[in-house]
């Protein structure tokens, strides 16, 4: 048995995933089914007979069953959830996971997908004895075509690395994510990840192409298709994007990939209330139009606590809020120009303070390091209580002022940053150390207040394992209803990714 | 009984719609049910008792039953397909719709939903007796969010009303079709209407942002969120987006409105060659970026046969394909750099052989007319066989030529134009008269061809009363066998727009 998290550091392997570990808390986590009084669901048991089938279908290192090799697969990178699998599969390709899948639906035993497990709500790692059914081998690049920029790869492959890979052939992936250097496409399409630059390119459910799925009793489900507009009958991909595994598992997809830009830019700027912040996006984009691909803002606290935890260098002086804004174009000139107009517009108005603009590679890279390390940094210094909600944007914010009222000194520090271009702001609550009497005032107070303006209770993250009691703040018992019906249609058994995102099972 | 198109066009009132059926031949199309040899399902039918129920839940003037008043919601409009129904009903709002939908599927009527009207599959008029259920009194905009350019509409609001209003306001819809001034956003949304600026803007899954539909059994699903980030559970919206009103009916829409550009340009170019026009989208993408806007060709005949038809001007002279290129930005002076350079450039290397070029609108209306009425066009000289795919881009225009050696003088015109910047091709084949021995020369050879190279037989027109039995060519077993799963599950008694989408339907 590994008792501490550096043996699991070290299994893991991955600088990346290294680095995200290295803040949290040496001990290993408890297990989730214990933290959470979850009850084991009805499902089979494995025996070495399963085993043996396994093993026939799969070869040697594909079934991975030694404790301690299965431990990173049974824990999420937040260090929140644990799950108890004895058993990790690593099919190579589609005809693999459906047999796989098959044979579990026979069996009625329970399949944990797992892509890059760098979800924040648990979803990617078991409860229970799930078997963990990691896309790891499955990471081809099955083909791209650079004229129409459509991209087909399998579900394993990391989203940096194909990021990579089109930026050669002139193209770029059309999300950008913190986690890109872990992160599987799979698990982007199956959470439907938004990320930093959805501002511009839109939503998965717009740029994902087509999807390959196999289904809870082992039907290879083609949606593969590279075309942008194809209404030959119900658009299916659709139930794969973003259901978080619980309808079938994503094996392929493809995607559309943008032009990659010849001038990027970014300005990172001090702004001394939110109302400015607010006024400040409505010039940007109407200033910098189309040019315009993130529009990122960030509390003092948010800034200020990551740069002197990380110790980043700080790129301007102390203000209110900060506001990040980062170009895509395709003409060098006319984007400093715009840039440039709208800086001094928004000087001389005031909606800007201060601010730095830089089209420098790693001077880019130095700010956006400050804007992604934002997540992790809080973890340095003790529990973070992480909500990421959507708010209509003229209430964007109310929350975070509301919250340290509310909380007084029983936090050490509230603060707000996220994607205003999407109305989606991450509220952090940095304490000590985990305690319920503060969970019980920050929950469900945040989520009914969410609600109350129609925002979402999970703009991003999914709902997972953590959020299905919340999930009825977002969504209407109709809408809930419906979802379980589409469960109990498409995995009768249940055994996809239990004890997630519905709010009840159908198991 | 009416006996002629003329009183029809006269009931049907609509300056656009006229315009669009005095194209037509003046006599009445054949049922469907005939024409096609449908054998009606095993629906109940329409009983005294059924009239006075709809008439103790709606008013008098939502209640029509008048033959003459009937008769142009039992028609398309490209008139080929005609309908039998003795009943329209025209609900008011989305509990009326409830209401009917409840009382139809507990007496197993059938209910064919109809929106504007313009569809060219034949899915939105009744094969049998099915109840027409009409949105044209749902044509309330609910609100408008500004800043973030949500808006929240009933389904019945005409595309162009909902445009003009927007624009006053800064904004603009993310679809444009020629259809504008008769189809509604609900029907846009229930067809996934693709149309001139997608290449742009995006597909309607990326831009709807929710979406509120009544089932079958009249459960009012409320997915009708405004935010553009919501990963609540499954993405139920897009199950009604693209599918026909065969899963449920759409009563509102939230959909993203991006900004009002500030400067539009439209170039309209002679081409030499299919190859030279791909070299030209290719750098179009490359110079114009972020203002492309649209990228569409037409060969000679489909430009030449419709300026001589309709009497319009030629903008330049004789070609053997034609570009439009349109640009949408922000700045009118770095817009006409990057047109003029990108117009420079492929004049010199003799990709662009001839041109012009405008931003003054009623040039650009000019143009686009031009553009937007080869559709119809074909319609004052015969019967026009219509077809509606997605190629691959280096495929994109092989379908024509082949097509020209394979039906010989059997055809009077055979042209290609569409969408090339994303993959769709129109195809029309003109004849004297509807022809058998020509439509089985065209079908299924068409459809085989785009099937080998992985296209869509229905890009954006959809599947309607028209395709199924070509679906399969498009859509893999596994997907065909999902859809009738979903169907099952959403609409058991198979009421909603039956004999349509569905290549065997549950009943």
């Amino acid at each position: 048995m590994i008792k501490s998290v550096k043996s699991l550091v070290q299994l893991m392997g991955k600088s990346n995933i290294l680095e995200q570990v290295r803040y949290a808390s040496q001990a290993l986590p408890q297990f989730s089914s214990e933290k959470y009084h979850i009850k084991r669901k009805n499902f089979g048991t494995i025996e070495s007979a399963d085993i043996g089938f396994f093993k026939s279908i799969l070869s040697e290192e594909q079934v991975v069953t030694d404790e301690s090799d299965i431990l990173p697969y049974n824990i999420d990178w937040i260090k929140n959830c644990r799950g108890q699998s004895n058993l990790v599969l690593k099919p190579k390709n589609t005809e693999e996971v459906s047999k796989i899948l098959k044979y579990c639906n026979s069996r009625r035993l329970a399949v944990c997908p797992q892509g890059g497990n760098t979800g924040l709500v648990g979803g990617s790692v078991p409860v229970f004895d799930e078997i963990v059914l990691s896309f790891a081998l499955m990471n081809n690049i099955v083909s791209l075509d650079d004229l129409s920029g459509s991209l087909v790869c399998e579900a394993g492959c990391i989203l940096e690395t194909l990021d990579n890979y089109v930026r050669e052939r002139g193209l770029i992936m059309p999300l950008d994510l913190g986690a890109k250097g872990t992160c599987h496409i799979g698990g982007n399409a199956s959470t439907n990840a938004g990320g930093l630059r959805l501002l511009r390119y839109g939503n998965l459910h717009g740029s994902i192409l087509g999807i390959e799925a196999v289904k809870a009793d082992g039907t290879i489900v083609d949606c593969l298709r590279t075309l942008k507009k194809d209404n030959t009958g119900y658009h299916l991909k659709h139930l794969f994007i973003g259901s978080e595994g619980t309808l079938g598992l994503v094996t392929k997809v493809a995607i559309h990939c943008p032009v990659l830009p010849n001038a990027v830019n970014l300005g990172f700027f001090g702004v001394e209330s939110f109302d400015n912040v607010l006024k400040l996006f409505k010039s940007a984009k109407s200033n910098l139009g189309e040019i315009l691909s993130a529009f990122e803002m960030a509390d003092f606290d948010a800034i200020n606590s990551t740069v002197n935890s990380l110790n980043l260098p700080k790129p301007i002086s102390d203000f209110p809020f900060y506001v990040l804004v980062e170009t895509h174009g395709s003409d060098e000139t006319h984007d400093n120009e715009k840039l440039m107009k709208f800086l001094s517009q928004e000087m001389e108005t005031g909606l800007i303070s201060d601010g730095t603009v830089t089209s420098e590679p790693s001077k880019m890279k130095s700010i956006w390091n400050i804007r992604e390390s934002i997540a992790g940094s809080g973890l340095t210094v003790g529990y973070v209580f992480k909500y990421d909600v959507s708010i209509p944007q003229k209430n964007y914010y109310d929350l975070v002022p509301r919250l340290k009222t509310r909380m007084g000194d029983k936090a050490l520090l509230i603060y707000g940053y996220g994607h205003v271009g999407d109305g989606n702001i991450h509220i952090n609550v940095v304490v000590p150390e985990y305690n319920s009497e503060v969970a019980s005032l920050l929950e469900p107070y945040i989520f009914e207040e969410v609600s109350k303006v129609n925002g979402s209770v999970s703009a991003e993250h999914g709902i997972g394992f953590r959020k299905p009691k919340y999930i009825h703040y977002s969504k209407d018992p109709s809408a809930l209803q419906l979802m379980k019906d589409l469960k109990q249609l498409m995995d009768p058994n249940g055994i996809l990714n239990p004890y997630k995102v519905l709010p009840d099972g159908p198991n």
